[in-house]
């Protein structure tokens, strides 16, 4: 006799596959999946489809990266037995979805959105907006519907693209007469957002900021050399500041024995406390939270046929669940269902 | 040993299944089908997912006409056995086309097509377009690119659709560095448009000038007798005008015999020729027309499960079909494929 399985709240997460993850991933999202996995019902997305909205001419940068974000996901410690993997251009539901969705939102009402107003300017597109761009924020309500997810872990400035999920999924259920789908809730991590090692707010590949997750002993101590302290901390003796100080943030984030931490903060604060031996210490506590997954990333890499059998295993089981709440959607719609 | 077939151009056609199919229907596309389904490779799309891009607050519409769409196909004489009769919404490989290609076109060339600026207008829609809607040229494009069609029969008011989809093939074919799609033809039927029963220069259900292919005897005499005709024919005896006169319009549409339908123009421009005659003729002309599709469509109607065995065996090779250009296409754009 199998015992019923208590209800839990799912979980939609994921990521572009556009570059390896980092610590700001890690801090931002990761450790979260990892800490939920048990206690939640958890999707990750592999949204590779949604990457190509805006890096249609760059695909091979999408593809290259989709085996690499897998394989960071299970180097932090992501439980494909917990956690279902799965890739996004490969889960047909999620397409039919979003064609049904973009008949429920107007056009007005993208362009509305504060997120895709701001990425707009951000990406420079002005006009020459791909149409698919301007549409991701109903791919998005696609795919957090697709598995009923009910938490969405998401940045501040992605809160909006869940209002527009709910508004979506408010209109189906309207005319369906019936609650298919039940409403999301975007969930903002306490921790917040990693400053980049050069003290800039966000830590992006991109900017050249950021501190890769399969970083050697090497990587990790050039990177910790040359981050952001605070610029008027001459000497050592120097009273120095802790605010704003890239190196006390990230032993903030990281170094788990915080009376220690407060006790350097107040040495740095008083002065006479070099940079070097905090950063000495912070880059202890990177080698540790480091090292094993660089480790077990290059053991899993091994075996590349493994990490696929992962990706396919979790894709089969994310269609079956897509495919169920594509076919309630079209039934609560009204569409035509051909029979057997 | 199986014979080669020879290579026949593939031809893309369909309807929104939003009400019955009426005459201007038949002379502007289902008797071209029936012509052209041995020397082509046919398929026919009965259109339901394009149709709720205008009707997602009306989709018991759609769905009631998708089963009368197909038996007024099967009435006039498309034959299940050479044209491929498809139902778009239960072809996933469509939607997920769509969503690539919408990343291939910017919103500002899609606010320039002319018909979706024009369609806009008619509508009504203002800034308030459905999402669907303006991307709708997209999601035709995904049509005629998923079945390789390279002759696509529209109306003159489409063939910039057609412009469209080829700009994104082109596209395509550019980045996958060969050529995937063939390019697509707009076929504007000769025949042109037949006008309303009214006289307008349009036959449609709404506007209420439409004769349906079901109409019965007793529908077809009230059509022909509130015919436009020439307002200033008053007296059989006073000359009258053929041009712009339906019921001549409609004779030479219907009416095989050419040289009587000559002499009668003549008769009526030189005065002595009433309208009962000319439409007495018309009468009889469009009930030899009708009554066997109609019969036909009687009879079909009465086995529903045999129409849905059509409908669904044809959905069944058109997924077949258009999945293959999908994994060609996600091929040529470089997406990533799970092995097995």
């Amino acid at each position: 006799m199998s015992v019923p399985q208590p209800i839990r709240p799912v979980i939609l997460t994921g990521d572009r596959p556009t570059g390896p993850l980092h610590l700001g991933h890690y801090v931002g999202s990761l450790r979260n999946r990892v800490a939920m996995q048990h206690s939640h019902r958890q999707f990750i997305l592999v949204a590779d489809a949604q990457a190509l909205t805006d890096n249609a001419d760059n695909s091979a940068r999408v593809r290259d990266n989709v085996v690499e974000v897998v394989l960071d996901y299970l180097s932090v410690g992501v439980d494909p037995d917990a956690t279902v993997i799965c890739l996004q251009s490969a889960l047909p539901a999620l397409a039919e979805l979003t064609m049904l969705y973009l008949n429920l939102v107007t056009v007005a009402r993208l362009e509305r959105n504060p997120t895709i107003k701001a990425e707009i300017q951000m990406r420079g597109f002005g006009r020459d907006i791909p149409a698919g761009f301007l549409c991701y924020p109903v791919s998005q309500a696609a795919d957090i519907t697709g598995f009923r997810a009910t938490v969405v872990p998401v940045g501040e400035d992605q809160a909006p693209m869940i209002e527009q999920t709910n508004e979506i999924l408010r209109r189906i259920n309207r005319m369906a007469g019936r609650d298919i789908l039940p409403e999301a809730e975007a969930v903002i991590p306490r921790a917040g957002r990693l400053p980049g090692l050069d003290g800039r707010a966000k830590m992006s590949k991109s900017l050249g900021n950021a501190l890769s997750l399969s970083a050697s002993a090497q990587e990790i101590a050039q990177a910790v050399k040359r981050m952001y302290t605070d610029p008027d901390h001459l000497k050592p003796s120097d009273p120095g500041r802790v605010e704003g100080n890239t190196v006390f943030t990230y032993l903030d984030a990281f170094d788990a024995d915080v009376a220690e931490v407060e006790d350097l903060k107040a040495r740095y604060r008083r002065g006479g406390l070099g940079d070097s031996v905090v950063k000495a210490r912070l880059q202890a506590v990177l080698l540790t939270l480091l090292e094993p997954i660089r480790e077990r990333r290059l053991e899993l890499a091994r075996d590349r046929a493994a990490v696929l059998d992962i990706l396919r295993a979790g894709t089969a089981q994310a269609r079956r669940v897509t495919q169920t709440v594509l076919e309630e959607v079209r039934e609560g719609l009204g569409l035509f269902t051909l029979p057997g």
